[in-house]
């Protein structure tokens, strides 16, 4: 109901600002006896942080995790687990020429508009740093997962008009822009480097893979696994769409092209991308998101200040030219928690008499 | 946490199988002293009643709502709204075909391996007639937007390869497609009678356009709006994939030619759709959402019975060849839900000190 | 959130209106294969009806009631079970004398203050014909735990002065009181007769004792068993008051003599009421509740009606001299309410790894 | 869902052990634009915090709080505002000789049962060190409501057989047992240092008025104001009732003697407690709750450990002997944050039409 936390069984909250003294997230809801340390938590981080490579911002944080408190002696207790980052490098002065501008494509005047008051430091709330909690706790979502045998592969898939056509799930960690094509991410690679260059930033695709799900996850009617991947994908930053299996495409197909067939040996395709009626068929779980190119740029553009006068903002400081390498451990991590949620919920109720 | 329902300080629990003995929704959340009929109702309803032409089901249902409770002398008192609609013409008959039997595409497997059993009559749950709760829901949140200034205008965009053009939100209700596209109307509604004489279905996107929302509506991080809006167009049976503003095509898009500018005006564009940050802009908000071609077809194809005995199924009976003249009143519906929950929750808290 | 809901995995929404068509209750969460009919849950209702004796208000309503979803075939199908008891024998008359009065002890003025409207009629939703719904989804929850082996036990303890000593399970509903103490019962039984008579009504404390609770049920720390239970009977129409185990009496007892000892044989005493930490210890869960005398009375009091001016009331219509009968069924509806939803969030999470 | 969450639109999630690295709660919804600093947070914490007298646990704690997130230039921006306090003076050897054992009266046993592990650290996540996380988020609550005109007094009423008669609100702060009345005040003092040389314990009962209440906060049926009240301070560790207004005696009372009279100048009496069906009168919010004795005694008493072996437990360590003191302001805080999140939800709906 206060818009800060996500999941219901398996529930996280996250906190923090940019620039403030921590970013963090509690879980609660985890169950005990899992065997959990910072190490699990720091893997994922480290492939969120900032200053990986020369297409992602370089800020340089390393983003150490502390853990407060729901683990001893190693496992899991059952009680809330709270994560926390503290904030380091950060430039607040970078930020002090836009303080009272609104960016555009940035949350600044929306925030402003809804609140009355805004942390204009590294876009405050609204900052990408927030995921940071999404992380940590994606991270425990995807230890419990492996238990079960589920694994989540995300990777880029398109940025600008390069995609990803030869899939190798193994090369995605091969390579900065975490693309599952070798080929393909030597070119997206250079493309966005080119674009950093010029001041400007681009958009790109991401798919999302998920093997071993296990059938029956999904509360219909509202609470689908689709719908509820939605909402977890779509509350990500920089995110404007998601599609399912065939996505966008079933416009053009007919019923006779797009059921998936049933055999002795299983599904004979898999169109409908691992759901049908909101429910696991199974199968592999599959989607994509697109995401926006970030609205930090160095070319100017024109806006107004809260005063409203206008005026031209071109927004220095330190950013990604694309956000795609760094969304993959976050959708990831919103996939794995979904995932966690709904079948601990489904478990409730499973085969009672 | 139960998946039934849907909101939070504006909640809608549907209820109710195809072939039940009702099908509807409680309304839990309105406002008092809102002017209510069940007339008011009845209008949204038949827009989503079967047999309304040539290219929706025959099965022809009047759908009449009768409202249990919440209003007193035509006006909300606070309290719960239920209403309901009792079914009327099923004909259980065309299902025992397939009663034990996976219908391809359709919810029959997953619902089965969920709960161990389910109700076969013309989908039971998973049957769009559980939308019918929605609309009713969906129509009293409209009435409360219209008294906001706020206005939902929802319309087929793409049939198969036919896409509306020449957009004129006023010719939406005047073809029975719901295309803002009078010629593109006349082709996809020849387009569906032609898919639908090959005992085949087809597929769309449909197109929302929402005028005259506030500024400031959404809950970062989680509750956006553009995240509760996926959540809710995801969870309604066919739905494969939204998208918002520039949607997909953001990907090939640079920051310098997506950014919105801003001048004493407001926005230049509106690329993003009418969100920042997962707040609305005050700018129309406008997505797009696709649907697959319904799975009832007459064309055979294979499948498995509960036994695991492979089979043939024709799905007989009386079926929509395009679920998108008759999604688009549910979509309206489940906006306009999102919408109104949205903004009571901003109203709470908005300007106390 | 929206205050018609209770429960979370295994969550009830109530609605309808003491005069308005019909009163009921969607429970979503419900297991699925469950044998549930419709007598399983008139046989509770029945406990509930009006008339049922001399003590009871002479309100003759069979309260019949109609599943009209998610049972198919005898068996639950894990969809919301929407129950129903259509309205009958109301005189809306009997209230046109108090349509602008603010009734003493009722909730008339609150409800009018708060919605700015109300059905004046039979008190409208505050009316605890409300509670019928509470009483069908409890028929469930009782049906779940008995599969379990959970027994819930509720009777009357003390009406006025009279005390309920001599405590025999089996004579609860061997008397019209539901007293668990014969002797007392009849004196109850003449003590309410002859309140009644002088159009007066009187309290009652009731006692709920429920065996064969599993260990480890209750989500620490807000969602505590005891919590919920209270949230549960306080949110009755009528209660005033509840307290666990030895209750208010721990005010003037010391550590050493409240705290339950443990042997290997196990708890040696049950001081606490069946709860630590707010969780269950697998002994009896024990709570007193207490409820007011009924506010309509034939004794005229002093009120103002809507327009300020002052009158004097007096309640006519038909109406209970003692609550505590008719209580019984409800409060064993709502603690069994709590006990399966907190069972399965224990179950979601238990013995994962 | 998840247990360490209370509060709907505007809700606290607390989380950390007694022995842990920190306690803290993360409070998500309060409005923006509310000024708040740490010392607004200190003055409540520092009346919760141990080693204030004789009669409190001598631990030595400062119990400092830091401000994580959500306030900026010493204002609340409407994000989620994490408050920390690091644990300091843990003693945790103290606990080596009960790390096996089920400590009478204490939720050790439960603990151990639900989870199949426990943090045996100072009782660990079920330590009343838990509430500082509550004090802090009543802090916040508590300054929202004094805008509003809303004052919270809560004060020891009994302690043994020694009740507070001549109430007096303003001396609750004036001497160290928080007693309203300074002459019952001395003998509790006493009384309870009696008790604690004795290495025995006490229980208490506590009563909270609330002044200033408006009228319209609580939501029917099940989110009523009293029952949210219940269950908030039924969560609070010890309490085992709570009772309303009349309380418990309303079971020997007769509805012409209890019921509420009203006339041109309001309600003439509060036996109602300050609601009438779930929702505020605008009188005095009245209520008591009772607290067992603390169950860590220095007086030996049986037990088994975690292998079933019998022993004998003495709780040594530093250890309340009546946690009347100290629960006083967790009760206000708890009281606080319910007034806050049913206001906040009655505002939302409130004169729309």
């Amino acid at each position: 109901m206060a818009g800060n936390s996500f999941g219901r069984i398996f529930k996280i909250t996250t906190f923090g600002e940019s620039h403030g003294k921590a970013v963090g997230v509690v879980l609660d809801g985890c169950p005990s006896m899992l065997e959990l340390s910072e190490e699990d938590i720091q893997r994922e981080l480290d492939r969120r942080r900032p200053g990986q490579s020369e297409i992602t911002t370089p800020r340089n944080e390393k983003d150490e995790v502390v853990i407060l408190s729901g683990v001893f002696e190693g496992k899991t207790t059952g009680t809330p687990i709270c994560m926390l980052v503290y904030n380091q490098d950060y430039r607040s002065k970078d930020y002090s020429k836009v303080k009272d501008l609104f960016r555009p494509g940035h949350a600044d005047f929306t925030y402003y508009q809804k609140y009355g008051i805004r942390d204009y430091r590294g876009g405050g709330r609204s900052s990408s740093r927030e995921t940071i909690g999404r992380v940590c706790a994606g991270a425990v979502a995807k230890k419990i997962l492996g238990k079960l045998g589920v694994s989540i592969y995300a990777y880029v898939k398109q940025v600008g008009n390069i995609v990803a056509e030869n899939i190798d799930l193994n090369e995605i960690e091969n390579n900065p822009v975490r693309c599952a094509d070798k080929e393909a991410a030597k070119k997206m690679y250079d493309y966005i480097l080119d674009v950093k260059k010029r001041g400007d930033s681009v958009g790109a695709i991401v798919e999302v893979v998920v093997k071993g799900v296990p059938v029956g996850i999904g509360e219909p009617v509202f609470d689908r696994l689709n719908a509820e991947i939605a909402k977890a994908i779509m509350s990500i930053p920089a995110v404007k769409g998601i599609e399912f299996g065939r996505g966008f495409q079933v416009a053009t197909l007919h019923g006779s092209e797009n059921n998936d067939e049933i055999t002795r040996d299983g599904f004979v395709s898999n169109n409908a991308g691992g759901t049908l009626g909101g429910i696991s068929t199974g199968e592999d779980l599959i989607f994509r998101f697109a995401v926006k190119p970030p609205s930090s740029i160095l070319i100017p553009k024109r806006s107004i200040n809260i005063y409203g006068a206008e005026c031209e903002v071109v927004t220095e400081g330190r950013h990604d030219p694309c956000v795609a390498p760094r969304v993959v451990p976050i959708a990831e991590a919103m996939t794995a928690i979904v995932l966690v949620d709904l079948y601990l919920i489904d478990r409730a109720r499973k085969n009672i008499f």
